[in-house]
């Protein structure tokens, strides 16, 4: 099944700087059925798992959290860039190849206690991800578990992210 | 119904700049209630409509569009901004109060004939609806419904949109 995924996803090099083999999932979103099929796939992971909210970062984050949060009845918070989010936040730094870059959360969006689910579209080096974690166990979750749908695997990125329930629906 | 998201929905002022009185619709996403009513409302304005793809508007767009894609068996289709997008792209500039701002959307994201749904959370002045279905029109698509969680009526953003049937659940 996750091949049929794998055959849409489409490569293109150099994207979005020169070296760069961008991983294009708009033909996964296009496609109605694939689309459920990789949400499926992301419900899979945290199918015995009881879920209190469902975690995404901007943007490509929010094309997949809000259905798997809606089916397992969880509330969706958003992990946003710096200046995106209202209300008072909590932030957070990380580097990236060239200078770094902000993460916030809302102060509110998370009880002491609640179960989280973090989903994302991509896992490359895990800095994002490791970030998000960071933010949400310092707002007092447990962090249950966090799918992607693609990890690039030569890239170690999930050794970076403080869970021991890391799931990836496409591996490469 | 809607009453109980207008009464969900936060008032901060002065963002992201002074003067403006902001939605925040962070409230509405973590209730898993209340997201989907939102979504069920947004469903409803196309419930006798046949929809072959769901278009929605980086980045806060993609926290409804692909839901209302997947309920509706459409596909889903991302207008990002400018760079975000990895394959051969149509783009639109478009004035914003302060300069310009310019959106995307891929060639073969639209099969002529189309008949397109547009959603966004928030209905303001309607640039950025507007230059949407200018790109989609573009590619040949039929342009069957705009429908906005939020539509500030006092600006009058609907005139701007080249849509004969425009929705919004929550007027201001």
């Amino acid at each position: 099944m996750p091949q049929l995924l794998k055959d849409a996803i489409r490569d293109v090099p150099d994207f979005p700087k020169p070296g760069i083999l961008f991983k294009d999932i708009t033909p996964v979103l296009s496609d109605p059925t694939l689309f459920q099929l990789s949400i499926d796939k992301m419900l899979e992971t945290v199918e015995n798992l009881e879920i209190d909210k469902v975690v995404a970062i901007d943007a490509r984050g929010f094309l997949f959290g809000p259905s798997v949060a809606l089916k397992k009845n969880a509330g969706f918070i958003p992990v946003r860039k710096q200046g995106k989010l209202p209300w008072k936040t909590n932030s957070i730094a990380y580097s990236l190849e060239y200078g770094e870059n902000v993460l916030e959360i809302h102060q509110d969006a998370i009880t002491p206690g609640d179960r989280v689910m973090i989903i994302d579209d991509l896992l490359a080096t895990g800095g994002t991800a490791a970030a998000t974690v960071t933010l949400l166990k310092q707002l007092g979750a447990e962090v249950t578990c966090v799918t992607f749908l693609i990890e690039l695997d030569f890239l170690n990125g999930r050794q970076t992210i403080d869970c021991d329930n890391i799931h990836s629906i496409l591996n490469y």
